[in-house]
């Protein structure tokens, strides 16, 4: 396919991120048009989907094109410049209230048949799955991740601190991991010399070979597998919790159950049933029949114990309770609730839970309600040991302190799904005893573990190109922002020892002068970058997938106090660029707002960081000097609006979204206009800039006016509101909409 | 001087050494012999030095050579080959004692005048003055040092662990340290382009310039000077105590008082000042009447207030008691006693209280008599940071295993006072603010510190020569262990940034092909040894002088169990090696045990370790094969003897240093005679082993018959005894002394 150089493709979501780009879009125009770029708009919110996936239903007016597909396809063009907001990954709930509403606006949608019931039906929830759930970034991420603290955000926690607890060097806070029958202590790896398939077998004690599943590994390819003794895990479990009793901390379970989908959650099962080992001992039969799965927490009992008699169902609820009393108290997620850490799997996800806790001063919440040490428990050691160094640094040297610690972005490997991303289709929980293999086509065994009833062993995939664009991708940040690089590499780990060949070969394609790259282990890594860290210096860190995804929070949750500032972009392996935008979590609860008050507080601060590095790409790549003029005008505009506070408020008749737009607009006029690089650029934007900076109180007054009453969902929609409607809500300031014009024009 | 090349020069000194020399030399000398070399006895005894600088008192029978300035002398021969074993560091008291004991002996020497009244005295006062305290190792030290745990006992330790103390991942123990206002963070250094004067000098507040020092630097020398604020650190050790009190550990302080002996006292001045706060502001001005002295501890104040009235001295008591009902508890030097951390400033010195501390699972002993997590307070952060890498790194990964652990050597910058070492001739307590500063002939300011009233300012100085053969020590070291070597320098240490420069270059001299020789900070570097060390990899340690003295504590007393048994080479400057043996704290004891029950327990370990280095030494620098034979077969029998338990036993009655000698005679005999590499040796050894491995039993028995009964003082001398006295009581086996005789014959 061909694509215009010169222009930016802006996704169309849902919920708030689509409301604000109504009103940001027009402004963005206005700049983009005078250095020759156009902003397309590609709609990809999850109505746009629907309708793209079913032209048959719909009339020829109703029919769309299938943005997602036509941007799939852009994700191989050098030239893709893709601005992407948070869209709705889509629940059962949201897909069939989104088709209620088409269907109300006259689209003839079949219904979705979650249990279908013939083949036609059958066929249609088939079209419809492909919608449901993470149907996005699959899509769109082919490539690594580059992510960063943006200067003008990282400049703005430096100069308004958010609070951070006070660590005490008699801390007795840890994070405790497996030192032995764990993943990473019987990591295998390989790498495919020539492409072939390989099998994954399961031979049982009587020598019976069952295929598991077959696979395509290309020549380079890496290859994993991994295995988790239960005996060991569960001696573990039992341990931390006599340890946890004994010390007199809270006990608390983090694990990655979202993102390591099937192996993790086992891991929590075994928590549930150690932990509540006598209520499972006596219960057992009782909740088999029940279909209790502890996997799903201590909530799934509660659950199906409903339907039980009363007294027996109190029974049981005294039994759990009397295990309080000999067991260690545990972090609670909710202590008024009294929702503990084995409540739920996904309450307490290691990436997000421990960086609050190390941001707590290394407490977390007791049954009582009171902030309390405690050891943090993460079976699987192979990344624990990073959260390990930083509580050990913390107790050292105190909390970090964000006006002065330096930062650490990260350069990850995810193309291609690469390593543990895609590994959830490769684990296995085993029935029985004996040996988990990978065979070749010659029938040589690869990799084998044996394996006890219980264990979970798993495997994965890192293709060669992904990882040749990931050095590749470490070296340019490196040189481009002239910081240190760490690759974070264990050579004491298959996996990586693998990958440490291939960097070690890659690295060697490229111009090192001056540089300063080096592979380090997980510990190494992270005690390096905290001791540059905390004299103000930044470092790259460099890293797998996993890594990437803890790393994004970790060091974020310190310097800035939240990762949904940060910039996320992804270099795409064909050359092109997608620049992601903040985080889509809250955005539901912003609509309501919207619906009630007309106060739209959604933060468009990431699609202001995205476009500009959108900008700087089209500067370097199109050779477009006035794309770049506009992207270091944006980003001065943006650490304005940022330093005088012009982001939106949480409260209705504060500033909202829209305020806030205005303002980027204004500054970012006022920077063009004042820059010298670019003289004329800046005198055709001067009339611009002067306007908005005199129209600034009627231009607020205008866009606040109407603040404080109801829009009417009626005529609001919600997944697919006309975009007109739309319009007369998001830019209400006549003022505002007759400078765009004129600047237009 | 010219020296038989082939000489080994072994010393005779005090005490146990002596006793077991007599006893060791014999069997020696019938192995060195064999390879052509010569063991002379050089007399560095007490006795023997006082004897050699009053040969005007004495008969020309009486007269004796100097030998400690015979081996002062021998120093700068590069075939200097001395094994150097433990000596008096003469108190007063030993000094007045051994010329009693002389005078008794019909050596007609003056008495010593401690309080000379005419210039005859101060004469006598100043020859014996030279005598007094650590007199010998500034004259033999002419080297840099080479610390390591021999082979023998390394495997030892692995077969025969000794204890190791649990460590809590929970644990509250932490090492605390000054952040700023300390010498570390207010260290100033420069190197001199050529050799000239420089001036220490004060300059007061109203500009009057008083000469405190003159001193004449050699060119590439570097000097630095340091200051500690004592406000800072008065504000830190308040905070320090308040932190304790809060978190519940105990508060002990771990200071350097005997090395850096002027302001280490100063600082443990100021901790007894702050703790007992209330008592020194309500009794300041009675105390200083009494001559009260916090730099020597609490004791001081009461020794001082013994003379006071009853009811006056009982308030003061119940004073210091009251103290501890608001301050923290304290960490104990003997809680039975009462004897808390701040008693006596020589009582807690940091190189040898925190690795027992540490080996102790992080506990020190409360009041109570209880081991307790502690906070440990080292005000001068430059290297307590190692303390807490190391207190952080058991909180991670548990004790350290001995029969696991690698090992971590020691190259120690010391050569012509290096460093701190010589540093208490330059350091000032101020008694009034302005500035300390140094000044070059030329009146430029070198470096220049405002200081405050009560601050201290110190100053030390290393030369060029020095550093260049430590660099080539490493090199060697690195080199002929095959073994990966760390400088310890800090890249933020003003000292340390001078030195990197030199080390930089001096490393270029060599060849370091193959070689792993890095640079790193103090805490990168324990952690990357600790955790090579915990793969049972080796890492050599190359430090400062104070760091030697640290770490060849610090890890032995983890590999090891002790520091005792380390190997302590000198290669000196000119070419020349010493050998040092043992440690010598516990020699009277043992004195007293021989007099008494006619047993030594004496471990002559050390004496066998320097030998085999010795004659290692005499192999490669005079191409002694036979020498090197000898020294490989030494320390294979120095392992059999500890796998066999052939050391001497503390109790009567069971093996003590004589029969231990016996066994390593033997082994040794037994390893020439076995081995092939030189077969003429073997032979003329092979007779010999025959009849000491023949007559075992018989000798053993002659050498136990005798023990048990006390040994007559009077006819046994203690600073000066008859060698032939000796003799008979330590060569007591007519077997042995027969099988020697014909060996020798």
């Amino acid at each position: 396919m061909t694509t215009n150089n010169q222009t930016i493709y802006y996704t169309l979501t849902d919920e708030a991120p689509s409301l604000a780009t109504c009103s940001l879009l027009p402004i963005v125009r206005t700049f983009t048009a005078a250095a020759g770029i156009n902003v397309k708009i590609t709609d990809i919110s999850l109505a746009g989907r629907i309708l793209a996936n079913f032209p048959d239903f719909l009339t020829e007016e109703q029919q769309v094109k299938d943005g997602l597909a036509f941007l799939g396809e852009l994700t191989q063009d050098p030239n893709a410049n893709i601005i992407k907001l948070p869209n709705i990954s889509a629940s059962v709930p949201q897909l069939t209230a989104c088709i209620a509403e088409l269907q109300g606006q006259g689209y003839k949608l079949p219904d979705f048949p979650q249990d279908p019931q013939n083949d036609e039906e059958k066929a249609i929830n088939e079209r419809y799955s492909k919608i449901l759930g993470s149907a996005v970034n699959p899509v769109l991420r082919e490539g690594n991740s580059d992510r960063r603290a943006p200067k003008a955000v990282k400049n703005f926690a430096r100069k308004f601190p958010h609070s951070m607890g006070k660590w005490s060097m008699a801390s007795r806070t840890h994070a405790d991991y497996m030192r032995g029958g764990d993943f990473y202590s019987k990591e295998q790896s390989f790498t495919m010399p020539t492409e072939g398939d390989v099998r994954i077998e399961f031979v049982d004690a009587d020598g019976k070979v069952t295929l598991k599943k077959k696979l395509h590994l290309e020549a380079g390819e890496i290859m994993d597998s991994m295995c988790m003794s239960v005996k060991a895990l569960r001696e573990f479990l039992e341990a931390t919790m006599n340890d946890a009793k004994e010390d007199g901390v809270l006990w608390s379970l983090h694990v990655k159950a979202t993102m390591m989908k099937v192996s993790h959650p086992i891991v929590f099962g075994h928590a549930v049933t150690v932990y509540y080992k006598e209520v499972f001992e006596k219960w057992g039969e009782l909740f088999d029949k029940l279909g209790v799965n502890p996997k799903n927490g201590l909530i799934d009992v509660y659950d199906k114990v409903e339907t039980l008699p009363r007294s027996k169902r109190e029974e049981i609820h005294r039994d759990i309770l009397a295990t309080y009393e000999h067991r260690p108290h545990m972090a609670m997620v909710d202590s008024y609730k009294g929702i503990t850490n084995l409540h739920v799997p996904s309450d307490v996800i290691v990436d997000a839970s421990m960086p609050a806790m190390i941001r707590n001063g290394g407490k977390m919440w007791g049954g009582d309600g009171k902030p309390a040490d405690c050891k943090a428990v993460m079976p699987e050691s192979t990344y624990a040991k990073i959260y390990q160094e930083m509580i050990n640094f913390c107790k050292t040297n105190g909390a970090f302190d964000p006006t002065t610690m330096g930062t650490v972005p990260n350069v990850g490997l995810m193309a291609k799904k690469a390593e543990e991303y895609g590994s959830h289709d490769k684990t296995y929980e085993l029935e029985e005893a004996g040996t988990m293999r990978v065979v070749d086509s010659k029938g040589n065994v690869l990799m084998s573990h044996d394996v006890e009833e219980g264990d979970i062993w798993r495997a994965c995939q890192t293709k060669d190109e992904p990882v040749r664009d990931w050095v590749k991708l470490a070296v340019t940040r490196a040189r481009q922002s002239d910081t240190p690089a760490i690759f974070w590499l264990d050579r004491n780990r298959p996996h990586d020892i693998e990958l440490i060949k291939k960097v070690n070969c890659y690295l060697q394609e490229h111009d090192l002068e001056g540089l300063d790259i080096r592979i380090n282990t997980y510990e190494e890594a992270i005690r390096r970058s905290m001791e540059r860290m905390l004299r103000g210096r930044d470092t790259i860190s460099v890293t797998g997938n996993v890594l990437r995804d803890y790393l994004t929070d970790l060091f974020p949750i310190m310097e800035l106090g939240t990762s949904a500032k940060m910039l996320s972009i992804v270099p795409m392996l064909k050359g092109g660029g997608m620049y992601e935008t903040g985080a889509g979590g809250s955005a539901p609860k912003h609509v309501q707002q919207v619906i009630e008050e007309n106060h739209l507080r959604w933060d468009s601060l990431g699609e202001f960081l995205a476009l500009a590095v959108s900008l700087e790409d089209m500067g370097i790549k199109q050779d477009n000097k006035r794309a770049a003029v506009l992207a270091n005008c944006l980003d001065a505009a943006t650490e304005k609006l940022l330093d005088n506070n012009k982001s939106p408020s949480r409260k209705v008749g504060e500033l909202d979204n829209r305020g806030s737009h205005f303002y980027l607009g204004m500054y970012w006029a006022q920077e063009v206009a004042a820059q010298t690089e670019d003289p004329e650029l800046a005198a055709d934007l001067a009339d611009f800039a002067k306007a908005l900076t005199e129209n600034e109180e009627k231009i607020i007054g205008e866009l606040s006016d109407d603040q404080g009453h109801p829009v009417k969902e009626v005529e609001f929609g919600y997944y697919h509101a006309k975009r007109d409607v739309i319009k007369d809500i998001m830019r209400p300031s006549k003022t505002l909409n007759a400078i765009l014009a004129d600047a237009n024009s």
